[in-house]
């Protein structure tokens, strides 16, 4: 095995980087679980005609053929690709096991896709998504839409993480004003509007007549409508101040002013939920709610999330399960906070407790002490040689391991925490390290830009490691 | 979205199987740390020239191709393949990363792997392995052989399985026999040995004749080796008997004492370490030590998990990284254990409790009591809808939800436990479930003869599910 380069945009993390991924999805899959979303995995591969069905996406899938496939086996017939998202594969599993499910299902999914995409900074070919949805059969309430975003919110609060805005829109509000307007092709004019994160507004004007058949007139409300942002439920007179009457329109205006409602009590300053009219979403399958998550400073990333309302996704052709979900990109938001330093492991491996060993004849003496103390939870490893102890403490300081143990001759302990330097006698069956100590993980940067000055070697690091 | 079959070699589990699955990997993943076994994923492609490099697998491997590549995208030209095992990516993951790594290096990685075999009970074309290895930098003490292995017990003796057994080798010892034995080619013999568990004795035997220039008679004595077993270090008088000597033989004698006496206070009636001297493992990396790991009553599925001593899989030319692990098979182990109904989730949702609803006006009432039950750590979910409370108290005895949870107009809150029927008076503020009940857990069918007679439908569902 030779020298070996990274994989452009297939980013893996080292042990400390990995700390972090792991409380993140830790302390979501607990805030989802508190709601009763129950976990599922997919498996990894779906039927190429079932990815291809969305349309925009289908450039962007692997598809799998085996390096030697045999030609009796029968299932080489059916060409088969990696999923590139959570959603297509969890309508293709209620419709599989509804028989088995309970519905409103609950579930909450976090697993890696894969796209075969040009990698850029939060654009990755595997990346891990978290996503909770809510499906029934035949029928969803809507105030599911609600208890939905709630949850999103109540989790992503509880990260390290930047300030998180979820800007959300109604696809049957767009839909309505956009046909209580008169423009002749309302898919396209929601294609259009969808651009504006890309396009100046002159060109997305362009885009409506053109594409949409709106006369320039026409263009120019729907740019109107696009403007409106609200943390309140004032945004629905400023869209009637623009003339526009429609049945769906007035529907799609309750939805979305309920939405932001009942979120008052879960947003904070940490956490906001506000309308935004221009969010349009390009995936065709979204009926109501739509949404996207965005991070303070991060805007370049584009959203970090999204989701929203599907009424037709998942089918057998007589039952169809309506749903309403939001996803969250775990690699696309924390890759690079890690990389930039604002998160970081508080150290690269479980161990609270370096075991030291006076010589080689004295390890199971310390492989006991280190029994005693797994057998109450505190992580510890067993020193690998016996070398002098200000190595053994050198090996500690280098893994971040806080604390030393040293045993006497004499049956005597005693224990370190190499930070300070303090040593004090200690009993293995009852001495415990301070809550804070006790596991690795996630630390949020004090000051970000300090660190990027005086952490340099972290700092290349992560950006070597992350690129 | 049409009626949709299961594909074939690709199992998906139902939530309440899920629940087994993540009870089980949490707790190994929970021992792993107590030792100080840092987690680490890798991605899950690796360029195909190092997949390929094992030989024996690489008509398994599944190849990647984008669905519509482009021309001018530099990283098209390297054909990648997904992940067969976790020890490849791991070496390389070494490798590439070692300057950003503490040695001895210890991780565990839990993560699906992929294979295009033929689908058949125990083994699937997705299926997840659980790894723990230790690598060191040019040199690892033996004692992490004894380590590795201890863990791997430690970590399976805490699972809700049926009894395992560790069978352990060397490869050290059976090379030096061999050696000391005259057979012209050591590869080919051991190559032939591992056969022992497909074919008879005679097939072997003349295996060895044929392919490894054994006599006849030297082929006896290798069968005979093959025969040995012993829980203790009885085993080395009777190889010692066998007439042969050599200093490998001797160094591998001693290795495999070792790991037998390290594992001592380890092991019980659940999990066993003993010797068996026809382990070979196919693999040609092993250099030392090498085991497999059966369980009682599901010998047809061959090994749920093996591994041993590699000391020359990872290397960048100039430096090596020995290293020594032991691979579980999750899939391989569960799968059919859920399949038989010998292990099953306590109920297919996170909830203890479902909060009942009188009305669509008291949802917000109803919303306020389970946001109290939460910020106390009981997962619970609010009704869909304001049905009757009989058919409330069906929803949630169909979702193995136990208790539902109902305010009176004046304020007062009650809690039944619908498995009892009790209803007593309860304080959002204060109330808990029993311990029990707070998380649905795996749990062992209590005679699992008695459940496959009564419990028909589940089993129905978990064969049709699982094929």
């Amino acid at each position: 095995m030779s020298k070996i380069s990274p994989l452009s945009g297939f980013p893996e993390l080292l042990p400390d980087q990995r700390v972090v991924e792991r409380a993140v999805t830790g302390s979501l899959a607990e805030t989802f679980e508190l709601h009763g979303f129950a976990n599922i995995e997919t498996r990894a591969v779906e039927p190429l005609d079932r990815l291809a069905k969305g349309g925009e996406i289908d450039k962007e899938i692997y598809l799998l053929r085996r390096a030697q496939g045999e030609a009796d086996d029968a299932s080489s017939d059916r060409t088969l690709g990696l999923h590139f998202d959570l959603t297509v594969p969890f309508a293709r599993y209620v419709v599989e096991h509804a028989g088995h499910l309970e519905f409103p299902f609950r579930r909450f999914q976090i697993q890696p896709v894969w796209r075969g995409e040009r990698p850029q900074e939060g654009r990755y070919r595997q990346f891990t998504q978290a996503d909770i949805d809510i499906v029934g059969r035949d029928e969803l309430p809507f105030h599911h839409d609600v208890e939905v975003v709630r949850v999103m919110v109540e989790a992503l609060g509880r990260l390290p993480v930047p300030a998180l805005s979820f800007q959300v829109n109604n696809r049957k509000l767009i839909q309505g004003f956009y046909r209580g307007l008169g423009i002749p092709d309302v898919t396209a004019a929601i294609r259009a509007i969808d651009k504006l994160d890309k396009q100046p507004a002159e060109a997305v004007a362009e885009l409506l007549v053109e594409q949409a058949g709106a006369s320039v007139e026409q263009a120019q409300v729907c740019l109107e409508l696009a403007s409106i942002r609200a943390s309140d439920a004032s945004f629905a007179d400023r869209v009637r101040a623009l003339g526009v009457t429609d049945d769906l329109l007035d529907e799609g205006l309750t939805e979305l002013a309920a939405v932001l409602e009942g979120c008052v009590d879960v947003v904070d300053d940490h956490v906001t939920v506000e309308a935004n009219l221009r969010i349009a979403r390009g995936l065709d399958y979204y009926t109501g709610t739509v949404l996207e998550i965005f991070m303070a400073g991060y805007e370049r990333l584009k959203s970090v999330g999204g989701g929203g309302r599907y009424d037709a996704l998942a089918s057998d052709g007589r039952t169809t399960y309506p749903g309403v979900g939001v996803s969250f990109g775990v690699s696309r938001t924390l890759i690079p906070l890690l990389s930039d330093g604002v998160l970081a492991g508080s150290r690269p491996v479980p161990s609270a407790v370096l075991v030291a060993l006076t010589d080689e004849q004295s390890r199971p003496g310390s492989i006991a002490v280190a029994t005693l103390l797994r057998a109450r939870g505190i992580p510890c490893e067993v020193a690998a040689s016996p070398q002098k102890f200000g190595r053994q403490i050198r090996y500690a300081e280098r893994r971040g391991i806080p604390f030393v143990w040293f045993s006497q001759p004499d049956g005597s302990h005693q224990v370190k925490d190499i930070r300070s330097g303090e040593q004090v006698a200690a009993d293995p069956d009852s001495w415990t390290p301070p809550a804070e100590d006790l596991h690795a993980r996630a630390v949020v940067a004090t000051s970000s830009t300090d660190d990027t000055q005086t952490d340099t070697q972290t700092d290349t690091r992560t950006k070597e490691q992350l690129s």
